[in-house]
């Protein structure tokens, strides 16, 4: 059945939960995106494509619990400036070769296979799958088109339009009358479909949440909802009728979560209750479902317990993260659209106590999160190895997502330098500069000798790399909030917003910096009419002595990891002036942290730094190198910009000292060292972001560097 | 049915398998020990009880492929030393304490149960377990009677024989008529009795495995053969008809290892090669069972691997150590074994190999394996952390009875020296100085914020406690080997010797010594007549400079890691004297072991030593303190026996220093520091013997130590 018929077929029932997608207008004067009529199905053309639309990241316009409003990914644009050239890539190169690599890899067919011939078994492969097929893998072109489709809400693109809906067309036409839509559970597969081991293993609903993802952010960059009633069409004829807490359903868990924050979205989109009750009964877990019920951490053996799956069993019972890094952290974030929407108290203390097991126990200094244990699990408190973290582009991403609704929730500083912290290193590290390759590990210490690779253009389970450009591609959703009171600023680029006050007042803010590799940034705030409303400024948590100037005059008491309020009666065009103390930092972890004993890493604004054995002068083993921490060591690092090096980064020079050391058999575990273990000699070293880390030869990298200190009492 | 009619019920069958039991006599003039007549099985008394037997901790008098031949643990006292003092605490606290913790908590009443009323299904029970009933537990009673059995075999102790007479008819009085015998798949477990998971995870046959090699230990120690009888019942009755490679035979898994070496030592025992052969076919795995053939390492999610359990698959196929570091390192022994019998070439090489794995990857420098990861097992190459050591004391007994059975296999000294290691540090720390408590886990750094208790008197798995009871039991039996061309000293402690050598003649040796305190060894050698022969004398890897001297005169270069060969014709008295090198020696691991980078382990003669905390002065916490390395620093570290302080040890104090710091907030994971991180002020360390550790209040504990280092090229 080709897809638009189905598509018609449902029409009816599903046009009133479309709803509410006209609330606000975007009346900036600046722009001229015209605004769809959201009703009209059958008017779906080219010419109704919206340039600029009217949702953030998130649409929290009716959330209740939402300190922060969102802004309109096409209200910001980030031009000529750290991100831009990112997001360029994303864009023009990442985007158009994943289409490429998916294809190449089957993803495409997997769903081809079945278009037309939905009858027929799988028997000419029945016990090899075809290669591209595992379970899981349509959750990764859900991703692909949904980082398409915040493209898109940035700039029109019609190559990149044509090449999605290409996509969405094959991606239809596997989909079943009943609504089923899975392409590993079909043919030969289809008595395992939603069984109780494959709802643990599984990704059916994983992966429809990511078709919802990808259908509201599709429907909103173009008007285009054909992708979006697949899912709706999913859960409307095929899952909710049988599936949930009713006596007359089947029992249901999340296994893989993802779908909780999928359908409190699709609630927002469409003010249907159902979606949220869904997600509510998700992140409760079912009784009937006889899994281990007592949050024990100890997976061992037994890995799909409630505790690995991060589902199961209530979220608000839960005292600790643990389990697998990114089925917990997208619970958090299901579990956080969910109190933005409903306010319960049992869940924001839940996960304020999550987010501080996170903060204080189990996050590395790049925001990522998750032990190479072989689980891609969260480890024990402390437990935080560096060469062996797994640290998963998929996890620091989910970190990012959880904070920005914990922000959106509080509108606390804690989240947004969260946030920050996993959005310029354990995020930005995941994709190389050229934006072909990609890290699915980013960890903390590398050794060529392992024969891992950092990064590579496919992974065998390839989920992190559209999570990565859908990423990119929503940024400038993160940049800015409103509030009733006024417009919140939370990252710093160069960058235009055009956007409105609640209520409804235009303005625009330019943002103009240099940022991240140095601290001044002036922001222009242009209102049609004179308003009053407070500008909060976030000053980051790393920046200790910060200058603001409003109109030229200096602000008193600007004190690191606030939101400094900038109350007045703006009127015209108005500045406002930062200049944020880039001040190299030592950072040291707290003594139980084994791996980063008499380590220090040096971060510098919102970017961490790191090692690597190319730059280091002279060349010797990784281990050899220490910095030296004598006097006011943070004096003595010296940054300078490197236009030619890596796409331009500041590099920080910092002294120290590297062994002198004769080679010893490597297949040595321990040797005896019968005296000093090695003469010295004075050294600079060499630091580069570490998000720009394997984007040369293979070499050894360390975040975390030995310190030497000669000064005694 | 009373287990004395049971036994004498299949008395007849078994009558042909002992044999070969009086094959040689211990003929030397000194002792009195009588010779049972091992047959007349009516004829059991006390008066019958050999004080000394004539088998090793291993029988491997017929063994064609053991370069080197046990001693019985009889034909040697250890007195007045460093083992001797745990040996009295052994007998005569932790044998009767671990009875009466057996007793309370449950595990005799485990066979209680089903003594007289084997119709009857434990429905009192039905959902509940009883305390101390769980899979596996019978093997703890097993390993205390052979613990015990060592002990009788080195005194008599009548009450301790009673104790043990008492609990092997206890054990007795619950063997099914169809020899079968385990205190959990009983009643309504019945059903699960051998099926494909219980092969997995039940530990029937491991028990089984542990009931043969105790009731071998006590048949040895007594003439008793009822527990040996009942373990050679279960296998000739219940298991070996209906399990093996036969196509009539049900396909049989180890699960967990550890009756392969007790399979190869029945058949040493009573010559039946049909044993042998179930052994072989064990570390063979049957192809029958579809478990994973790959040998992945990656035994997540999916735990009970042939990795995992290190059986299932042909051992030979194996070259890393992997999965459940007990299960592997039996599976090891158990190989050993079967090499020692038939010199199969292909395990000679998959044990070499994954030797050379252990000891250039996976060995703590306590001898200790494994890794707190959720799984008991082994972790990557080089994943070695201090404080997430699993480092369990089973396993660290196993690796003591692999390297033993490989020393036996090839005379080299590699293998002892490995020994010696995990003796006297990963085993010996196992055990309190008291007696009464013991670590299941032995890690390398103890923080007590973790909360973890390092040593119990009793673990809810209590399988370590009476594994070191046996242990420390047997250790007479692993100082001398014979072979054949003279005798071999692999161990050092006040003792003698009572043996032959393999012409017959007899020879006693005296070692008289404060080893391990100081290097010092006196062998005073007496031959009933002149004899030619070699001694060779064990020349420890960490002595760099030894001297030894025969009668006077000094033997030139003598190296380490060696067997000293002393070929010559002895006569009447004569004397070798030995001087190791105590220096205490500086180790560094190699630079890819994360958790030990930049920092140094302490070990003097076989000990490896640690920092308590309590022993430091000023006090501070345990990362604080450094040690100081410039110069020669070997020569800096003072070492001074204490006979008050744990029992008498010697103290190394070695120059260093300690950081000055403000207290910092515990729940601030990553704090910067603006400039130097502390200063500090000198300080001596103190340092005890690591098996020492957790016998005082609980305290911090580190056996690798930061260093510092001032001089500069």
């Amino acid at each position: 059945m080709p897809h638009r018929e189905a598509e018609l077929m449902i029409l009816d029932s599903e046009q009133h939960r479309i709803s509410n997608l006209s609330r606000r207008h975007f009346v900036a004067a600046l722009t001229t995106a015209s605004v769809m009529p959201l009703v009209a199905m059958e008017a779906r053309e080219e010419s109704l494509i919206s340039p600029g639309s009217e949702r953030g990241v998130l649409d929290l316009d009716h959330s209740s619990h939402a300190k922060l409003k969102t802004i309109p990914i096409g209200a910001l644009e980030i031009r000529n400036g750290f991100w831009a050239s990112r997001r360029t890539t994303n864009t023009a190169v990442s985007l158009p070769t994943m289409h490429d690599q998916m294809e190449h890899h089957g993803r495409f067919d997997n769903y081809r296979r079945w278009d037309g011939k939905r009858q027929a078994y799988r028997n000419d492969f029945h016990s090899n799958n075809p290669p591209g097929l595992r379970q899981g893998a349509d959750s990764e072109v859900y991703k692909w088109l949904e980082a398409i489709a915040f493209a898109l809400q940035s700039n029109t693109s019609p190559e990149l339009k044509t090449t999605a809906d290409r996509a969405i067309s094959i991606v239809l036409g596997a989909q079943e009358p009943s609504g089923y839509l899975d392409t590993y559970f079909v043919g030969d597969k289809i008595d395992e479909r939603m069984l109780p081991t494959t709802q643990m293993t599984g990704h059916e609903i994983y992966c429809l949440g990511h078709l919802l993802m990808a259908g509201i952010a599709y429907y909103r960059a173009t008007g285009d909802r054909a992708l979006l009633n697949a899912g709706i069409r999913f859960f409307d004829k095929f899952l909710i009728p049988q599936y949930g807490p009713g006596a007359s359903q089947k029992p249901l868990l999340s296994g893989h979560p993802g779908s909780e924050m999928a359908l409190v979205e699709l609630y927002r989109t469409t003010s249907d209750r159902r979606y949220l009750d869904l997600a509510a009964y998700l992140l409760k877990g079912d009784e009937r479902i006889p899994l281990e019920r007592s949050g024990s951490v100890h997976y061992a053996h037994i890995p799909f317990t409630s505790t690995y799956m991060f589902s199961g069993i209530p979220f608000t019972s839960r005292t600790k993260l643990a389990g697998h890094a990114v089925r917990a952290l997208y619970a958090c974030c299901g579990a956080a659209d969910y109190y933005l929407e409903t306010g319960d108290p049992e869940y924001r203390k839940a996960l304020d106590t999550l987010w501080q097991d996170l903060v204080t126990h189990k996050m590395y200094v790049t925001g990522a999160v998750g032990v190479l244990n072989g689980e891609e699990a969260f480890g024990d408190p402390y437990e935080l190895p560096n060469e062996r973290a797994y640290a998963e582009s998929c996890a620091s991403i989910g970190n990012m997502m959880w904070n920005w609704r914990l922000l959106c929730a509080s509108g606390e500083t804690r989240f947004a330098d969260t946030m920050e912290r996993v959005l310029y290193n354990g995020v930005n590290s995941g994709m190389s500069l050229d934006g072909e390759s990609y890290c699915y590990r980013n960890p903390l210490s590398f050794d060529p000798a392992s024969g891992t690779p950092s990064r590579k253009e496919w992974w065998n389970v390839n989920c992190c790399p559209p999570n990565l450009e859908r990423t990119f591609a929503s940024l400038p959703g993160y940049f800015y909030s409103t509030s009733e009171d006024g417009i919140w600023v939370h990252l710093y680029d160069n960058s235009t917003l055009n956007w409105q006050l609640t209520n409804g007042n235009g303005v625009t803010i330019t943002q103009k910096t240099n940022y991240p590799w140095d601290g001044d940034v002036e922001l222009t705030i242009v209102t049609a009419q004179p308003t009053e409303f407070t500008l909060y400024v976030r000053i980051p948590g790393w920046s200790k002595f910060t200058k603001a100037n409003v109109k030229g005059a200096p602000v008193d008491d600007v004190r690191p990891a606030t939101y400094l309020p900038i109350h007045r009666r703006w009127s015209g065009t108005e500045t406002v002036s930062l200049h944020f103390d880039m001040t190299p930092q030592i950072l040291a972890a707290t003594g139980r942290v084994e791996s980063d004993a008499r380590r220090v890493a040096i971060q510098r604004g919102p970017l961490v730094y790191c090692m690597e054995q190319i730059d280091q002068e002279p060349a010797a083993a990784m281990d050899a190198y220490s910095i030296d921490l004598n006097g006011v060591a943070t004096d003595r690092i010296k940054a300078t910009y490197e236009p030619s090096l890596l796409g331009g980064v500041t590099v920080l020079r910092a002294p120290g000292q590297v062994d002198e050391r004769t080679p010893t058999s490597s297949d040595q575990l321990y040797r005896s060292i019968e005296v000093s273990p090695a003469r010295s000699k004075s050294a600079t070293l060499t630091l580069i972001p570490y998000y720009a880390w394997a984007n040369r030869e293979p070499c050894a990298m360390q975040v975390w560097i030995p310190y030497v200190r000669r000064d005694r009492v």
